[in-house]
């Protein structure tokens, strides 16, 4: 693999990541950052930090594709691209419309109640390909592949700094979760706190390896592999089903079979087996309904700092915003104002629903 | 106030309150429910029940008005609504797609990763006025009113259950957050467990009385009234304000100003003062952009077992899931994967914009 770094004038960093040529970079013009105001805010009802970033409300909204910042910067395109080069195999550059910043202002509180913290850290675009209609199953294995490298290079590189706490690696899909830009791409999130999700499964898993010893997700796999009626396929090293308590039908987990707190504990075939689960996840959703699934998925890796925890244990949820083919799941006030999910639907089902979409799938049709 | 009760064939009641005379009751033919699972599931890495409710994902979608199941049943329909009566104030009724019943089949784990409870309980729908057009802010205040003390009433009865342990009332405003039915509704939740965000505000609120004594929730309406720039309305015994934090652009919280732990606990002036500020708020979301504002409403009150604690203190959240007239905030990956929320625009701001619209709704237009 190999990487070019390149810097933008407004201070950005721009990443090239390649297996073959490696990309010949063409003159940078991308616009400055303008001045936004970027702080997190603690909430005392719920004791949570909570971003404010007014610059991302200015995003750029479904733009036409002869307008998509995340192609490539070839002659005859309207604008200079967020991509400095004609070509590239996988490219990083940070985020323009930033969550966390590496140079966010010094913030104070403006009383106990009032209290804020500097929203340090850093925001990255990962795009997969500079094909504009691509689609993660679309891809091949070898980009794939390539892409598990990217991801494990950000995760050590982020993890090194020290306004970073957690690296959290996720991707939006589908405009029905609010995707501006539908590109094929992800994003990483190098946090300057531990988010609350991670915070609760650490807690979690912390108490388990008290009362009953050993890591909660091994314990988890071990038993939706021997139930086997939540399970939609597996392979040497991960194994993809739905949770006994999905909080949406068609959620699918996808964990490591054996103990690997973060991408870096993977070996070479497992890295390998994780881009052929992750493709063969997102063919079997667009199969269901023949149509591309949308999605969250995330990636849940120990924290960046500390000692690794027992329960520290690689796993990728992905979580479609779907009830059915035509029907949305909106958080409405039971999730939003008591923090309870109601699932319509019974686990077992959704996922023999899914095995069968796998099978149709692996059949080729 | 008045309050007849009657009960359906298939088991579930029917309560009508009124103010003038009481409702003429028709025959009742509504259908009965159908068999279906609905339990609560342990989530074990978030540590959270998830509710599962097959039945649910059958409910009503979107009918015509003519189909509308929460408007009185009168002659030349083309069936019996919920509501077996020509002509109401306001009905409460069993939801026929319940989350939590009180004869939940009795269930039992599979394993001790997969842990279920019987999702014992009560959901009501609250039918504020036979008029399928109206809105809250267009009832008139009399029928406000007699709205709270229905709140009243329910809450004391449902929390007197011994399968409920806490009780909670809410709105769901707006198709963009999935509302099947336009008819003006609230609904009530009487569930057999506390919920998350009810239980993280307690713990928040009992850290606080530990450390600095007191109340948080007075302390933090002392600290907007101090502050201003981010109070939107208030009365004699209610605010509305940003928070400090809001997790979404135009969340608004009503607090009762003096300490309150629930309706039962507000004097009459005091739930006069409340239902004129709901229907304040209401008005003042509708003003901002001339259209319905889509959100959720809930309301936050002490549990309904055990001593009241220090920090139970009445509060109301409207959450609506804009970030601007024409765009909705979604919850992607960083909120579902990592449980942290991004709020694109500064709390000040959207409180002037609020007040600036509730004064032009004062003014009369």
């Amino acid at each position: 693999m190999k990487r070019t770094r390149i810097e933008r004038p407004d201070g950005r960093y721009v990443y090239f990541y390649s297996l073959g040529a490696e990309p010949q970079v063409s003159d940078v013009s991308a616009p400055v950052r303008k001045g936004e105001q970027i702080e997190l805010r603690w909430n005392p009802l719920l004791d949570e930090q909570v971003i404010v970033s007014t610059a991302r409300q200015e995003r750029t909204f479904l733009p036409p594709p002869e307008y998509c910042p995340l192609c490539p910067t070839r002659e005859g395109l309207h604008m200079a691209t967020e991509i400095p080069a004609k070509d590239f195999e996988i490219a990083v550059f940070e985020n323009r419309f930033p969550s966390f910043r590496p140079d966010a202002p010094e913030v104070s509180d403006d009383s106990p109640l009032e209290r804020r913290a500097r929203a340090a850290g850093v925001c990255e675009v990962v795009v997969y390909t500079p094909e504009h209609d691509a689609t993660l199953a679309s891809l091949d294995e070898g980009r794939l592949r390539l892409l598990v490298d990217v991801w494990a290079d950000r995760y050590a590189e982020l993890s090194a700094r020290d306004d970073v706490t957690y690296v959290f690696v996720f991707e939006n899909r589908g405009k029905e979760i609010g995707v501006t830009l539908t590109h094929p791409h992800g994003q990483i999130y190098a946090f300057p706190f531990v988010p609350p999700r991670a915070e609760r499964e650490r807690a979690s898993s912390e108490r388990f390896a008290r009362d009953h010893g050993g890591c909660l997700m091994c314990e988890i796999v071990r038993a939706e592999r021997a139930r086997r009626s939540r399970i939609v396929t597996e392979n040497d090293a991960f194994v993809a089903y739905v949770p006994f308590a999905a909080r949406l039908p068609y959620e699918v987990h996808v964990a490591a079979l054996a103990h690997r707190p973060s991408l870096l504990d993977l070996n070479k075939r497992e890295r390998a087996d994780l881009a052929s689960m992750l493709r063969v996840v997102q063919a079997t959703y667009d199969g269901l309904w023949r149509s591309p699934m949308p999605y969250t998925m995330s990636m849940h890796q120990r924290t960046s700092k500390g000692e690794a925890a027992v329960g520290d244990h690689l796993h990728v949820e992905f979580v479609p915003p779907c009830r059915s083919r035509d029907k949305l799941k909106y958080l409405a006030g039971v999730e939003t104002g008591a923090g309870t999910f109601i699932n319509d639907t019974a686990p077992e089902e959704k996922a023999a629903e899914l095995r069968h979409a796998h099978a149709q799938w692996s059949a080729g049709g």
